[in-house]
């Protein structure tokens, strides 16, 4: 969590003048997001956060991430919505960064969700893939399945630097996940990275989803698996049933997951596992030196594709889709 | 800026238990204040500022910084207001730390300051000075005169690392203080630190000063020497004697300086360059590993003493005390 650009005053004010936002009461650089650098912007018009768009992130996706943005919240979906310049754009240059101004979102992320919140979560995932679904742009999602053989190949046998015999555990399971990813399954516009930080709640009632910045196009369902990995595990890495079934039943309820898709889950939430597992485990191998950021532990991911790997069938999960697929509210 | 401490859901809400704040709107970690983790904490009754004391603030002086940050705003100065809890303290326990809530200002702070931006901390420091007076708590300034010998020794002659010589040249200037240090000069609670991070305006007003963790008694034109090195040199370390003379002017016209403090500012000059060049340069060897904060180049300061080395007559730095004495308004 950090701030990894300043910014001069010459240079704010330059910004704020492309802007119909009023006089400037306050600017905090804010430690929040780990890819860029952020800042609380309070005018006369109310608050806004100001990103500053950090090298992880390719200029060339920032029209899709922006423009979804925008889509989403013209639809109802609580997000950030950008806001436009004088001129039109909504993405500008500041201190040699690409730079955009969104709006702010009230709430607080939680760090021990309770199965009501994995039930709001599971709502607003279902919510966003339909209101995505007449958005125009599209992002190839470079982190899935063809993505990872290669994302491992920089670990390599160094794998076995967080635990012995952990580089054949993944090949073995590329092995796996390359002969029976499943295709055919409804796909469009995913989040890709809803996990805790990057949802609001005010009073428990979910209040809106941020960070876009992986967003792109893939398989719904794929996305419901990398929500269940981060929001249905307990801190000692212990699956939580009831997190999950609530989490698919907010899902099914607004979008109800065929039969194809519900049976995908064990897989797909494997491939959300070793996906996560994957980048982990590189950031891990490969901190810069000075990283202001800590990584995070890849062995979490290791622990949830392990309990994937025994999970044979999905109503393991928690949910009876026969029951949900009639009512939507199955209980 | 870092926040260092991290607050899970469950202590934040156990600390907000304790006070009649209203419902929780949002929170978020700033990069604001190098020694302290602080956090913008909106609920229904406007906007806080939550701080917890690291390592490097004593928790017994708390009591007077958060008591004189209290008096002070009672006498309509411009600073956070520490919020007490329904039992009546504002000082807690919050994830291991000594923890506070103060009053949200408004505002941004200046980078280049304009003469008129010198004025008007001239005024607040005065303001302060005047406001402080009648403030029960004391506090001893540890790093003034008999504490810059000590700190000098704990770098030593690694003081050549920044510059040949630089080990001699404090030493001489500290046998030169040493012997010409004022004493009786009007003494009261000063800042000791109002850079300009810790000043905020508003449509180039001031509008709040804040940060008061190295605030103590001391002589009142020591803290007028240490804004002047903090807000009168250009960002090339050149004196820029329009805004010595306008900070000076702002000053006198709230709280007139005798001439027995007028003609001490050169050698309280010295000094205040001499105690931001001691601790940069300590900081500036010491960086412990994974310093989450770049240190100060410590050769601005000891571009700075030079300076005043070179000043035999206070009225160098722009102002003329005989007509100050009389107006205020002199120009």
């Amino acid at each position: 969590m950090a701030v990894y650009t300043d910014i001069r005053d010459d240079q704010l004010e330059a910004w704020l003048d492309r802007y119909d936002l009023g006089g400037l009461h306050a600017f905090k650089g804010i430690a929040e997001g780990v890819e860029n650098s952020n800042f609380l912007l309070t005018t006369d018009n109310g608050s806004f956060i100001l990103t500053l768009y950090e090298k992880r992130v390719d200029p060339a996706d920032l029209p899709f991430f922006l423009g979804l943005m925008e889509h989403l919240a013209a639809r109802g979906i609580n997000c950030p919505r950008p806001v436009r310049m004088r001129s039109g754009a909504f993405l500008g240059s500041l201190a040699g960064r690409p730079a955009a101004v969104v709006t702010y979102l009230d709430g607080v992320s939680v760090r021990r969700p309770s199965p009501a919140h994995c039930r709001q979560v599971g709502d607003a995932l279902a919510a966003m893939h339909l209101a995505g679904e007449d958005f125009t742009l599209a992002r190839t999602n470079a982190l899935s399945l063809q993505g990872w053989r290669p994302l491992f190949e920089k670990s390599g046998t160094r794998a076995d630097e967080i635990e012995i015999g952990l580089a054949d555990l993944i090949t073995d399971e590329l092995d796996h996940l390359e002969t029976c990813w499943p295709s055919g399954l409804p796909a469009g516009v995913i989040h890709a990275d809803l996990f805790r930080d990057n949802v609001f709640f005010l009073k428990d009632e979910l209040s809106g989803i941020f960070d876009f910045y992986f967003a792109c196009n893939d398989l719904f369902a794929y996305d419901v698996a990398i929500c269940m990995n981060a929001w249905c595990f307990e801190p000692d890495w212990s699956f939580n049933v009831t997190k999950a079934r609530a989490l698919l039943e907010g899902y099914s309820a607004r979008r109800p997951l065929s039969a194809e898709e519900f049976n995908a889950l064990p897989v797909l939430c494997r491939g959300s596992a070793l996906r996560f597992l994957l980048t982990r485990l590189y950031d891990w191998l490969n901190v810069p030196p000075g990283a202001l950021v800590t990584p995070h532990d890849p062995r979490e991911y290791l622990a949830k594709l392990r309990f994937h790997q025994g999970i044979t069938d999905a109503g393991a999960y928690g949910l009876d889709l026969a029951d949900n697929s009639v009512s939507g509210e199955a209980d």
